[in-house]
């Protein structure tokens, strides 16, 4: 008995932000002070750190919930289930639905009944419920999947990861020139062929690390006090994932029983290219080796960061040709690691 | 092996509103008009038919997550349990964090984050996460406990259900009357006794029913537009729950390979008293029996409806003698069953 993920399908928003799109913004410092330079200095900088050129944003008139709808639909056709046979839906996000210019997060009925409402499914066994656990929600999802195929409790879920961040960014932050809005999704089922999810890993920490991601105030001093978007310390997450996240990689493939010659492929959380490379480096260092040639498929430069969507999007892009030099073929052992608000972080190895 | 709860605690918030305290209210039908009769009639009619005298609403200085710790605390204490042993901390909610006079939901980080770094827990492989599952979701998050430490995932899972509704409702809406705060939780385990969790039942019914339960604007044509506050279609519920509660009920039952004869109590969701009341009538019925005195324990009259935290409330104050003419015997018999936006229906056949 295995637990193989059997179809993908992901969702890329059509609206494109360019960097050059910020250069009217007005950016603050998190004490409301002005930068000592212009607008293009600022992106500068930030295209070098992060990656990141360009970004999706979802078109006003679309939902988390409705993208989430066409990356499952396409994941279910890729992996020809009947989606009556479906014992789960699990959707990962963290804000909801949040409608184009409103405040609020809807997330009653949750994202899961509206995905399995909208698939038009009848099955009542079929369970929809909705997973937050920061940026490695999906792989955290496809841990619970797991969970539940092992318990006897379910042979075949569709875990999705959407996520809409435009919708909840302050403007005038530097930080959400990082964020962005996507959705991937996979059937996760049991299945008679070896491989599949090998060992899974899977940490909290909140003693010190609750707050680095958090729901705050605008830069802008002069804007609405009460009004909340999505707020991050960059330089403790930073040391935080470089600390962590290597480590905990480490270990799930110790677990795995697979060595780092065997390792094909990283699917990371597209955070911060700058911090993913580093926590590339710093993972093959603790194998005393150096980074591999084409190791880690990327799409961070042209996508950016939208949350739980990075990791299941670029398996489905991977899996579908759309990545240069980046390919998957079967009994390739790859790992999806993840790191986010929590903070959070999830590894799995697993056997295509 | 057996999956036992091992520890209970609960948070009642210490703010009594009483129906009277509603008279002044100006409530409007859904489209908008006024009613045809006063406040006091108004009133007389909702107690009639909820069975609610007061409820409970959250101190204006609290949050969520802040009592969802409070009621976590006296079940770790309950259970004898090193907080640095739970496997898990699984929250299940549906508005995360909402301050007082606040619009706005904040889940970021997960309400589990919030809840470990308050209890001080440490050891990072105790993972915090939050499910969003309507009403039901205590419930849900036990029967995922149940599957993490059958596939051997887990020992220890620490499950709460915490809800402020007093934060989301329109308080031009009759059924704002419904709705109360408050935070149950439980420490659930693999345990070598006999008993625990017997067997469980979940639906998800989304193709006509995903938004029987919403967030939608207020009664009140000329109150802001596009705020949105917890609605419900309550005779459509109504018809749905008694449909599809006794029959959910019946089947978990017989799974649990237990009689009807066995049965010692019934927690049910504290949901709408005549409601419950005809479920529970109806689950009698359908093995041919009048339903036995004192088989469900209530609290709605003094609580109203917490969502997510009135199943583990009452088992607490059940436990802890704090219902009149109810106690728990070792071996009795008892069913967990609970239904709610999604529409979510589950239950669990549980050996004391």
């Amino acid at each position: 008995m295995s637990i193989k993920i059997t179809g993908t399908g992901s969702y890329i928003p059509n609206v494109i932000t360019r960097n050059a799109d910020f250069h009217q913004h007005e950016f603050f410092n998190t004490d409301g002070s002005t930068f000592p330079h212009d607008n293009e200095t600022t992106i500068k900088k930030f295209r070098s750190i992060t990656g990141i050129e360009e970004r999706r944003y979802l078109e006003d008139n679309l939902n988390t919930s409705e993208i989430a709808v066409i990356a499952a639909q396409k994941a279910i056709e890729a992996s020809g289930t009947d989606p009556e046979s479906l014992d789960y839906i699990i959707v990962a996000h963290n804000y909801g639905d949040v409608k184009f210019n409103c405040l609020q997060s809807d997330t009653v009925p949750s994202i899961a009944t509206r995905v399995k409402h909208q698939l038009r499914i009848k099955n009542p066994s079929c369970v929809g419920y909705d997973v937050l656990f920061g940026c490695p929600g999906w792989i955290e999802g496809v841990i619970q999947a797991q969970a539940f195929i092992k318990a006897g409790m379910a042979k075949k879920c569709l875990v999705i990861g959407a996520e809409a961040l435009s919708r909840v960014v302050d403007k005038h932050d530097r930080d959400s020139m990082i964020f962005s809005d996507g959705a991937g999704a996979t059937v996760v089922e049991n299945s008679e062929e070896t491989g599949g999810v090998l060992a899974h890993e899977s940490a909290t920490y909140a003693y010190n690390e609750a707050n680095y991601i958090y729901f705050g105030k605008s830069n802008n001093a002069e804007a609405p006090q009460d009004v909340r978007y999505i707020k991050m310390n960059g330089r403790k997450i930073y040391e935080f994932a470089l600390m962590n996240v290597p480590k905990a990689m480490k270990s799930c493939l110790e677990k795995s029983g697979k060595s780092i010659k065997d390792l094909k492929k990283i699917f990371i959380h597209q955070a911060n290219e700058k911090m993913d490379d580093a926590i590339i480096k710093r993972f093959y260092k603790l194998h005393g080796m150096d980074v591999p040639q084409n190791v880690t498929p990327m799409t961070i430069k042209e996508l950016g960061n939208s949350s739980v969507a990075t990791v299941p999007t670029l398996l489905d892009l991977v899996v579908n040709g759309e990545i240069e030099n980046q390919e998957l073929e079967k009994g390739d052992i790859i790992i999806f690691a993840s790191v986010g608000a929590g903070m959070n972080i999830n590894a799995i190895v697993y056997e295509y």
